[in-house]
């Protein structure tokens, strides 16, 4: 990717040559839920649905469908919401090395890969937004895009430290020397490839909404087991912890407009082309009006980190922000709440042409944990959810709820299970959440 | 600042209008030590010096000279290095509101202003490069540039929370609670003027050596008491740390073409005519040859965090590597160790006119300590270093010397000042430290 490549797809240019003709439109990506919920049935809400005629019914795998590593799962029917629940999930089995796919349709769920190299597990939730279709097509793709990315560099990943040219050939004697002083590990390639795969999942999703005609992102927060390693990968809002008998370790931080700011005001500053005159990069503690004008205000812009000041407010001040409103409620550009994630190719402020791609990122933050350095007990439980969840509770609430269920059932395998089941039950009695 | 600000002063353009005729050169910047050593005189090196002939000499202000806070200071006059000592340093009481400064000639450090509003401390180190010039100019400047700033936004901070409005007046009834609810703080406002008075300050730096046709450059870490708060600021390699009984607390993070990769990275994608052709933007295990052509090896762009992954060599990928070399030797252009700091306006890289400062920042990351709620003891100590210190001894090893020295001598109110000469003069034995 280069700066012409920015500039050429999203700057304002000369006429070019006439566009492509259309594409034959592909047919819309099929609705689906995730595959390991087949046979399974939603269950009613909590005991006092009768109550609460609202609550939502929760639904989790069949009994004896085991997840990888025992994970559970559940989630709450959007049903009333929309007509289909915008998000998804996807877990496997991680085969690194040989191409092909095992025969998905037997399987409670995704075998990447029939023979072995580098062994793992994949966990992903994809928070869906603008219509179900990104999040299917993250939940269908992303592992395969990851496990091409890791077989990319898997031959690197062989040494320690890992190779510096592919081959395995030493151009310079001292090139095992080069890498150690630079401190790469083999981890860093993981990185890389959880950071490529998401990258190249999100042209991959532009590239089918264009073909089908469908609009719509998603969130994406991914988990990998892999060499004794846990990576999570997290673009969006969704959060992931690690629950300990004495702490509560955060695994992703959120990625929002509020979060984001600098980086957001830091690309309108050398874009100022991407506003179209409609925005103000600035912030203000609420939206400027004329009376308003000539007055010294608090303000921020894109190289303050941690600091305000005060500013003349002039005319064009007055656009509209383009970060706006607080916490919950604050937008980019009045329209979307997360400011990475995947999809959102064709998303444009209402009534404009002003396209928001520009300034979302698919590149994941991605936290490494040490499993062996850690050592994990049978108690340690990581916990991954959509801001569903976090709006109404908080990680010490949920590492409080964990520590209470799980001692008490250390006999029953799946205990994760009826954990996130229990957890979905209680949200299902906040309707309002998403 | 605008993003036309920046292309019209670092990219080529069309010819624009002829240059201004060259104002009268102004007379170089006199050389000078920091104004509270006058009076001092150099003290020979440690009892070892007889055996060390090269060991060079500690100054620090005369015995009675109590500095603020009463801080210790010392510093080795460089006389190995450059006819000049480069690093220079200034303290004073900080007074906000009026104007006008007290008469500095019959002071032992500044007086920034006879009447009170708000007081605090200053206390700073300019670590210079290229000559003396430039950390003159800022231990001449940027304490008023700072006074400036804080009282631009003084009446601001009267109100907790601090005002919408500069003038008081309330534009729409409900401000102060959009203040509230974005979190603003008075202390925000002090950190937003810090940055103003750090890059107010590179100006009047770089007007002056433009006008007395001198160069260079030099970091500057400077420590405010402000309010029951102590501000940590620092732009370039020095160091900040706060020793306790039991523990060491980081007051800085170093900013090196390392430490700011992404930064640096990141504009040189965004405006590759910076690199002129002469440099490539790709960091790889080290520099790349012929042989290495067509190879796939690891690398790093400006959007991996902490990862890598292979790409193939081609032609381009041979340039001179933007940033290049490891840990003390890292160079950004192959020229300067640091990424951040005041001036440096005319450096380019040698032999070419392709110019350093657009990567550099003037703007220091500021870091708050709440004095009040860290419940500070007697023995508990700042210590603030450029590179000279860091290079040769761990926060640890420092916090170890501190705690050994400090409870011994609880009588005396200059112990700090001996501790600070008993510093310099275990580096007078590193003479190849700056």
């Amino acid at each position: 990717m280069s700066a012409g490549w920015f500039r050429r797809r999203f700057l304002p240019g000369p006429p070019g040559p006439a566009p492509r003709p259309p594409k034959p439109r592909a047919s819309p990506v099929p609705y689906r839920r995730p595959r390991f919920l087949r046979g399974s049935a939603s269950s009613p809400g909590p005991a006092d649905t009768a109550r609460r005629p609202d609550a939502r019914p929760v639904r989790s795998p069949a009994r004896g469908r085991a997840l990888p590593w025992n994970a559970g799962y559940a989630e709450i029917i959007n049903a009333e919401k929309s007509e289909f629940n915008e998000d998804q999930a996807a877990c496997g089995k991680l085969c690194i090395r040989k191409c092909g796919f095992g025969a998905e349709d037997d399987q409670e769920w995704l075998t990447l890969n029939s023979e072995e190299f580098l062994t793992g597990h994949y966990w992903a939730l994809f928070d869906g937004h603008g219509g179900p279709a990104a999040a299917i097509l993250a939940a269908n793709t992303l592992h395969s895009c990851l496990r091409r990315q890791l077989e990319a560099v898997a031959d690197g990943m062989a040494a320690t430290p890992p190779l510096m040219h592919l081959s395995g050939c030493c151009v310079c004697p001292s090139d095992p020397q080069f890498v150690e002083e630079k401190g790469i590990r083999a981890e860093d390639l993981v990185i890389g490839a959880l950071e490529s795969a998401f990258q190249e999942c999100d042209e991959v999703i532009g590239r089918e909404l264009e073909a089908s005609g469908q609009v719509g992102g998603c969130t994406a927060l991914v988990a990998v087991s892999l060499q004794g390693k846990l990576y999570m990968a997290n673009a969006g809002d969704s959060r992931a912890i690690l629950v300990r008998r004495d702490e509560v370790l955060p695994l992703s931080t959120e990625f929002t407009p509020e979060t984001e700011r600098q980086r957001i005001q830091q690309l309108a500053f050398v874009y100022p082309e991407l506003l179209a005159d409609e925005f103000t990069r600035l912030e203000f503690p609420r939206r400027l009006k004329g009376d308003d004008l000539g007055q010294k205000v608090l303000f921020r812009d894109h190289h303050m980190s941690g600091c305000r000041s005060y500013k003349c407010v002039e005319k064009s001040d007055l656009k509209y922000p383009l970060i706006h409103g607080q916490g919950r409620q604050a937008r980019l550009m009045g329209t979307l709440a997360v400011s990475r994630g995947l999809g959102d190719h064709q998303l444009r402020v209402l009534d404009t042409s002003i396209r928001l791609k520009p300034f979302l990122l698919s590149v994941p933050q991605v936290i490494v944990l040490d499993m062996d350095q850690l050592q994990l007990q049978d108690d340690d439980v990581v916990v991954m959810a959509t801001d569903g969840l976090w709006d109404v509770l908080s990680n010490e609430q949920v590492g409080k709820l964990v520590r209470g269920f799980l001692p008490g059932n250390r006999e029953d395998p799946h205990r994760c299970a009826v954990l996130a089941v229990e957890f979905s039950r209680g949200l299902a009695l906040h309707p309002c959440c998403s």
